[in-house]
């Protein structure tokens, strides 16, 4: 399993990943599962995945290759026009790899399915993000669905929802994240530090702030045994319920 | 999908259970999914079920009539000497009823599957709960694992995780259980209100202590409410993350 969260924010976005990658609980390793793109000062470009890993690091290279080699590159992440655009090549470009692998085609339930959350901003255009599903079909973000998860996404939802302010700082959101990040890793051992961050301004079109988050990280740590402190204080602020 | 909850404290038993069936978004109704069985004085047995209606319904049916008739009654819920017993008794009932069914057998993803909780006490042995899978085994609980979930359990765990103490009373167990049960009903529209609340104290053997609670429940309104700003206020209390 994995978790990753894509928020976006007045001020920009912010990415949050975790690096767990495992075929059973015998079988676990770290690998890196966001990844991104810049053209300084012109767009710059950050892609999560969950699902089977062999069909998501044969996603990554493929846009990896048509991004780097002269012959392939075209159509290329770095030279599509819109957000719209790369969405639909990383679409294509993920059924065209499942497809690869699976006689029964891509669908959610197959096992070499995988799902993707695509963010960023090319100049001229807004920062936005997209999921991708395993179809290569994909859906954006609105501004009353602020945020997308893929991977394990239940026991991280309900605090996104009701702590998620689109005027927050940064410096909050990744507070948010973390929380969201460590009921899920109590909850299910296939997510699990490290986690990779980002954070993306507006009109930056830099993908240069991100931070590996280890579970030694002193902040990370406050929040994770603050929050178990914080929620027994909030609950205790709550009527009790007589029978 | 159901969303049903089985605990111990050091004073008794808790159990809540909603009452949403659906067969998808546009064909659902209200239908109890806990019950009842007692005899004064002697002992006091309550199972929730989770899963497809027609099997739960036959296995509450089953289990009735075996209770009262008298040609068929042994096998009986109200015979059987020990909780242990019961359970064997019941998940046999349910392996039979998912077999009648259901031509490839009681596994978990079988459309036909359910699954229960089954709690109480008989006079000589003390208050336990236990889930039964729909293989027809089952396990009990333990100090370690003070409750058990079964339908939709991961949006309401990590606050039982957080807040359960086996010490608390009853009122506070009420208020957690609703905590709980309002995360996910509000993350999920397959686990509504009603909600079926019932309380055990030892050494009682009387099941009457039983609740519906309502949407238009005070208490359980100003939990509802009141929850979200807890939260809120629980989360600005943790240290901000400066990248």
């Amino acid at each position: 399993m994995t978790y990753c969260i894509g928020m976006r924010l007045d001020r920009g976005l912010v990415f949050m990943a975790d690096t767990r990658t495992s075929a059973g609980v015998d079988n676990f390793a770290v690998s890196k599962k966001m990844f991104t793109w810049e053209v300084p000062g012109e767009r710059a470009i950050t892609i999560m995945t969950a699902g089977n890993l062999a069909t998501t690091q044969s996603l990554i290279s493929l846009l990896e290759e048509r991004s780097v080699s002269e012959q392939e590159r075209d159509p290329s992440i770095l030279r599509e026009p819109t957000m719209f655009q790369i969405a639909r090549l990383v679409g294509a470009t993920l059924r065209e790899v499942i497809a690869g692998s699976s006689p029964t085609g891509q669908t959610s339930d197959d096992q070499f399915s995988a799902s993707i959350i695509l963010g960023g901003q090319i100049k001229g255009g807004k920062p936005t993000i997209l999921m991708i599903y395993p179809e290569g079909n994909f859906i954006e973000i609105t501004d009353d669905t602020p945020f997308f998860q893929i991977g394990e996404t239940k026991y991280g939802k309900p605090i996104l929802v009701r702590a998620y302010d689109r005027q927050m700082d940064f410096a909050d959101a990744i507070k948010l994240l973390l929380v969201s990040f460590d009921s899920t890793v109590k909850s299910n051992l296939s997510v699990g530090l490290p986690f990779d961050l980002q954070v993306y301004e507006t009109d930056s079109f830099a993908t240069d702030r991100t931070k590996r988050i280890n579970a030694e990280d002193e902040v990370y740590q406050e929040i994770a045994t603050g929050w178990g402190d914080a929620l027994r204080s909030a609950f205790e602020l709550l009527p009790s319920y007589e029978l």
